[in-house]
């Protein structure tokens, strides 16, 4: 079954201890689309400028994603520039450049209205709670946020929490939305504000699910899947995105949602993030086959299986 | 099979964000006798001042680990002292007086020369050696370190890693010796200096193993066990001796080693590691009866277990 996803699409300047690379396509919704395209059909909505081109959107076309939601406006596209040391955890960000995406008002196309899955990535809460009620048939809504909505926006972050189904965001951000510098405390005060799941990335160390009592299946036992340890991380940026994009993307895949396709949806999610690392930009997302990706979900599953 | 610990006891002064103790027992090889003896024959070898009394030293025999090794010299017991803030990872030591341990000459008694395993606590690297040296019927030798050998006593520590089989440290320490800030490339290189394997701790992450070539098995795919995300941390003291206790003393009680072993070790160092820190000091350690320690494996075991 498709699902939409709304987010930024941008043009990145990266420098990390591998290389460098400039004003590659990147942006939330294109890792995310990419991801999730090789689980299952995506539709896009998004704002670019006009230096965004024909063949920018057939990165996205030639994985079948749908991008009639993406506006074109005058000006110029998202652009963001950062650097990442030893600690590729990090990014150091050079610049942020707005651009059109200041003013990004997102519309859902009305072809869009029968996807039952969506994902908001990381924009203003109160545009993705306006996204979120504009779709009457959504079964089930993912969400991203980030410490600058966290801290700057908190109360209409916390009305927005009410209408999303599985939030995705990382340990810091779990911490500081939560308020509790434990992580299974702080867990379980995000799930109080509505989230029925709340999925933590560690990066490296892989994620964590945590359940809302009784939700999607029995009991509220957290699952964890781990990461592979990879041995040359080029660049980081989008791992994130592109974990929800593999989690979202097979869930939507698999229609019934319960706690055991959760919980593979969590190991794809891992799966997509370390693939998306390998290469700069959305490089690897773009040439992937099924193949390939289940492969690799065989080696994070046996990474953890005991006989 | 039994298996002989050599390396500190102390008495710790530790605050946390959950309370404050003054001169609980605890140090390395306390933390590691105590978690290894729910799985095998314990023996230990290290020095106490006067201080320490028969009422100490029955926190270890009620666990039947043998305390014959431990010398008593005059003077006072090893003290460290030191707080836990929120973030419960990092220690902030307030004093360190070696006392007693700053001449330590471990000395194996004649009736510990039977013991088939060894672990070496955290000492000076050349202690290490000199004690695998002169215990010649041990199949396997499982050792720890720190930064502060790392950095400071590179060339000793590199000639001791050639006589341990299973290194058990963390992150941060595992780069500094590997000299690499990525960890797989790290852990490549640490075994490249004589372990046979080398497992990683990562926190409240769990725990990575990593396998020369060949080593216990075929191939070379590293394994990852998790750990428990635990909602009260009282005390992250002796969480990593404990963690090398569970690890260590499930693979002695199995006699032949193997990758299967080696996996199933990492889980239970996990889950001693998950009670040592539920109460301050050795407390949890001293109570706990084989089949919490079973249950609380199948809780890690499902915790990553996909259908």
């Amino acid at each position: 079954m498709s699902i939409v996803a709304v987010g930024s699409v941008a043009f990145d300047t990266i420098a990390s201890p591998s290389g460098k690379v400039e004003d590659v396509l990147g942006g939330a919704a294109t890792y995310f689309a990419l991801a999730a395209s090789y689980f299952t059909p995506v539709r896009v909505v998004a704002v670019v400028g006009e230096d965004f081109t024909a063949e920018h959107e057939n990165v996205l076309k030639k994985r079948g994603v749908d991008t009639r939601g993406i506006e074109h406006s005058k000006g110029k596209t998202f652009r963001w520039g950062g650097q990442y040391h030893d600690n590729l955890n990090e990014a150091k960000t050079d610049f942020t450049e707005l651009n059109v995406f200041e003013q990004f008002q997102p519309r859902i196309p009305a072809e869009y209205q029968d996807s039952k899955f969506l994902f908001l990535a990381n924009i203003h809460p109160e545009l993705q709670a306006a996204v979120r009620r504009s779709m009457t048939g959504v079964h089930l809504t993912g969400g991203d946020t980030m410490n600058y909505w966290i801290n700057g926006t908190r109360k209409e972050l916390i009305e927005t929490l009410k209408l999303v189904d599985v939030l995705l965001i990382n340990d810091t951000e779990a911490k500081a939305l939560g308020g509790d510098s434990n992580l299974p405390r702080a867990a379980l005060k995000v799930l109080a504000l509505g989230p029925k799941a709340l999925v933590i990335k560690h990066g490296e160390y892989g994620a964590t699910i945590f359940f809302r009592e009784g939700a999607f299946g029995v009991g509220r036992h957290p699952f964890r899947a781990p990461a592979l340890p990879i041995e040359e991380v080029k660049d980081p940026t989008g791992a994130g995105d592109s974990f929800a994009g593999g989690f979202m993307g097979y869930i939507a895949s698999q229609g019934e949602v319960n706690r055991e396709v959760l919980k593979r949806a969590l190991f794809y999610g891992g799966v997509m993030g370390s693939f998306a690392v390998e290469r700069f930009g959305t490089e690897r997302l773009q040439s992937l086959t099924r193949e390939e990706i289940d492969a690799r979900f065989q080696i994070f599953r046996e990474l953890t299986h005991l006989e």
